[in-house]
């Protein structure tokens, strides 16, 4: 696979290694608006740097990457499925439903494979769990419980652009909860609180956030985000059933212990996304490729990123309107 | 002290026990319904059988431990009052509000050392996780996560008799909530499932639920209930503050680890409350008799009955009226 | 039982509190050379304090409990033997084999039930261990490595008069090799470094020893002391075999679990033996209780404290001449 | 670097893909005695194949990886050396003594730099327990206890030419020994069995053996080795010390957790050396690439090779003669 990448910052570059590594494709090119950025990258893996327009342009080029900033995604996106390339898009697709419709209408007029990047769902851990739920490990689900803390806040003013804190972090979450609950989500219920920095609440946003899921069936699910753990990158998933409980824990470096007078102590969990997630960026682009050769859906697709976001929203909404918010009530 | 048993079913039995082993109480007397039960306890730590009334009117015994049938509770809790005696009572007091309201009139007016029998306060870990975010292990508290589950389901009769999951069995976590988060709450939110067993539905009850609190200053909870975890009893609580995390975990009876073709394997946590919290039940009887002495309030009262009752109730409403219940609004 | 207590020390009031939590056991006296000791002890107890020679003369009194010092404890052994009295001795029987061979001597003359204290072998924890390997569940026993560490080193002029690591600690380990390996012991090689305290190494002994041990049938297995571990008392067992490995592990207070800069930390094992094996002096007095209902050895007896004392000085010669012995070129 | 590689094997496939993957190095050539295994090789990576004397001939390449049977390691390190290129050379040199020495003659004579395939001091877990012994975290260091298990006994045949348990399998233990004790070993202690498989006792090896090491200043170490592990590679080690101790732990695929009916269940450990050691295999690539930049001697070197198998040589005598082993009376 030939496959060019656009946008050359702290996650391109994740990328860009992830591609290299893999025996299958070539980067055949870099762009990004900054051009320095986009030579500097193509020139550590053997690429070269060109424009957005010259990429869309080469017939030669199979798929494209977009790691971009998230105003670009829906463009490029539909650009990418317009030129008939295979795409890896960075989520989210845009930050409202409209936008996000109007792409996926383009990707179903120009079907391409198309896959979102949703990071968690190529964990080996995550997909342990997924699959010993799938395998019938804990019998029939019952409840789900999501822990998902940052280790910082980012600035208020990130927050704002970002989307806050249920379309830009908890969104993660929520895909997860899809995708293990497997059925379709019946009510969102949301409480959120400006604990951490009063900058984030300013900006009318919360650095704190429990939600609750039902499904159709019954199934329950809980989710507690913060944007601040002093130990680092907190992901955890809990998945109860008739026949016993999952438990994906978090990683660290190493497994090294020391007991002394202050206890027994193992390390902290890996500092953030880039440390946890690094194998799942290997393998996003392993399913991608063979996604691509075998002509099937990818782990995960445009219309995830468009389930996810509506769940999103729905938090907001009852967020602010104190309320339980069902899904089916929902334009 | 002398103290007198009311109750010698498989509860009073516990307590009979704790009670004999302290230093300081003497098993003055036993009372049941059911006089042969009486009798029979009685005789195995060297007490006598009485009948109830034979206990209020006698002026030698100092305290009463109420262990009897739930429908007793306030009755005998309120003629100890009047009598003057400590009292030390399983909760509930009563199922519904009124009823406990009319009770704590009774001890306003008659003002004895009474413990009501939230047992989880006394347990070492539960108790060590207290007094650790007061030290302020964990900095400014943000978030709990409680999660209770019973090893198998009661009977559907007993459901409804008991009260229902939110009095019954989630009683215990909306105290232990109250007591960490130590703040009044502000708003309660439920929803539940009958995905166990249908007759619990049948019967008007749910067998998984989960609850979202918050309290004023922005602190927010989430409690997951479940009627049935193959494994056994599952009590874990986990706090979230600024400084970090600290997580009662599950407790089994060794730590002995076995480590062959299934995978590295510990053991089970204990069977069900008796076995988790035989501890607990031995302090529980320290900490009355101390209150006692002292003249001090025991580590939970007959109002943490009437407070945690009445989060109960607002979980039930919020799950039959599908909202969050503001708890300001409640009467 | 009618029971008397010889000794009321540190171990002695602890066996005192067993025997009185024990529903069948009467402490019927407590004797010490300490006078007043005796006393404290028995009024704590609802006892009676009397001589040492009133308890072997007293036919009411069914079994002695020894608990004094240990240069006496052959000696009451021999008198309770004779007075046909059932008897529970702390170990050792005496710190030199011929002593401890006459003491048996005795025994086979006059047969009572007698129990020697290895504390270890009723703690829930080893014995679980023992029975999962008798039940096969790592198949055929291979090897065995026991990693045993005090908290802190005794004194110096302690350490001579209590017959030095290899009598006073490492014994209790011998005597877990010879209880788990099941078989007899071909060989011991020993190893040892004064490097905690200089003074006891010019007291004449070790403080940190390794010790390796052979079976007939090839089983190996590997002990490691040290008088000082900073992180308290620790009391490891590891059993390897064809179908998997068993360990049992350090016990603490609480799971109570920590997360935070530091990394993620639980407690530290508990401090001492007191702590450790609370519950095994408590099981210690019901095994010797029900041999002696029953007419059934007791589960350490004192042939078990002879062989565990013929280990210890199989150990300190190789120390001393730097080579393997093999245990039955030992007179 | 340009870096040719010798033997297209299991261990060379592992070695072309760590070279592949570090930035700096080119896999200039592959050599094979099997010719189309270095040709499929070569293929695989872009590389070309070639005999083993071009390679030595060739001036373009800078350095050789030998990972080509044991009996030919001693003669390719000699050729490298002579024809000036670094050299990183799969352990051992030789099985014996004299032909290591010889070698270590040319290295002296022809000073290169020389790494010896010693893949457990790359290994991130046991590098960092390294660093934390070197930074004084558990105060002076005082034992070390090192378990070490195979998942499967090797063919009979592949014993002997191997060199034997020792030799082959304790050798990396050894050097472990060595490494973290890092003083001068004074005696060696063996014992030895043949209870896994009888073929390995009949062709003069045993299966399952312990050894005891001592230092100068009194350190004492503690080896077990067995060569079938039912659940998978074993690869722990205990640094024990004035202020504490630290533990190297079992690495498995996931942390992935599973609690029902039969416990509370983790995975397995790693499989064997080329899952647990996947990551160390890649860091020695980047070690010796840096040690050759910078001029440095590389973390394991050629005279490791010789001091660990001297240590292996006195295991061997030890469990021949039945006694223990001073070093110093080795020629």
């Amino acid at each position: 696979m030939k496959l060019a990448l656009i946008g050359a910052g702290r996650i391109g570059k994740v990328h860009a290694q992830a591609i290299h590594s893999h025996p299958d494709v070539t980067l055949a090119a870099v762009a990004d608006h900054h051009q320095p950025a986009a030579q500097a990258l193509a020139e550590q893996y053997g690429s070269r740097a060109v424009s957005v327009d010259d990429i869309f342009a080469d017939s030669r080029i199979d798929a494209v990457l977009i790691a971009s900033s998230t105003p670009t995604h829906a463009e490029y996106l539909e650009r990418a499925a317009r030129a008939g390339k295979a795409v890896l898009c960075e989520k989210p697709i845009a930050l409202d439903l409209e936008r996000t419709r109007d792409a996926l209408q383009v990707l179903d007029d120009n079907p391409v494979v198309c896959a979102l990047g949703f990071n968690r769902r190529h964990d080996p851990q995550l997909a342990a769990l997924k699959q010993a739920i799938a395998q019938g490990r804990i019998g029939s689900l019952e409840t789900l419980t999501i822990i998902s803390r940052d280790p910082l806040p980012p600035p208020a003013e990130y927050v704002v652009e970002s989307g806050g804190l249920f379309k830009d972090m908890m969104i993660h979450d929520l895909d997860m909860a899809r995708w293990l609950l497997d059925e379709p989500i019946k009510s969102v219920f949301a409480v959120g609180s400006s604990i951490i920095d009063p900058a984030i609440g300013e900006a009318g946003d919360v650095d704190t956030a429990m939600v609750t899921l039902t499904t159709a069936s019954g199934k329950l699910c809980q989710i507690s985000n913060s944007r601040r753990a002093c130990y680092g990158y907190d992901q955890r998933i809990e998945a109860f059933g008739s026949l016993g409980m999952l438990q994906a824990q978090n990683e660290s470096d190493t497994r090294l212990r020391f007991t002394g007078e202050a206890g027994q102590v193992e390390e902290k969990p890996r500092w953030f996304f880039l440390e946890r997630y690094a194998e799942a960026y290997r393998l996003e682009i392993s399913d991608f490729v063979a996604a691509w050769k075998e002509g099937r859906p990818p782990l995960a697709g445009a219309r995830d990123g468009l389930e996810a976001l509506q769940l999103a929203e729905a938090a907001e909404r009852s967020l602010r309107e104190g309320r339980n918010i069902l899904m089916d009530t929902l334009v």
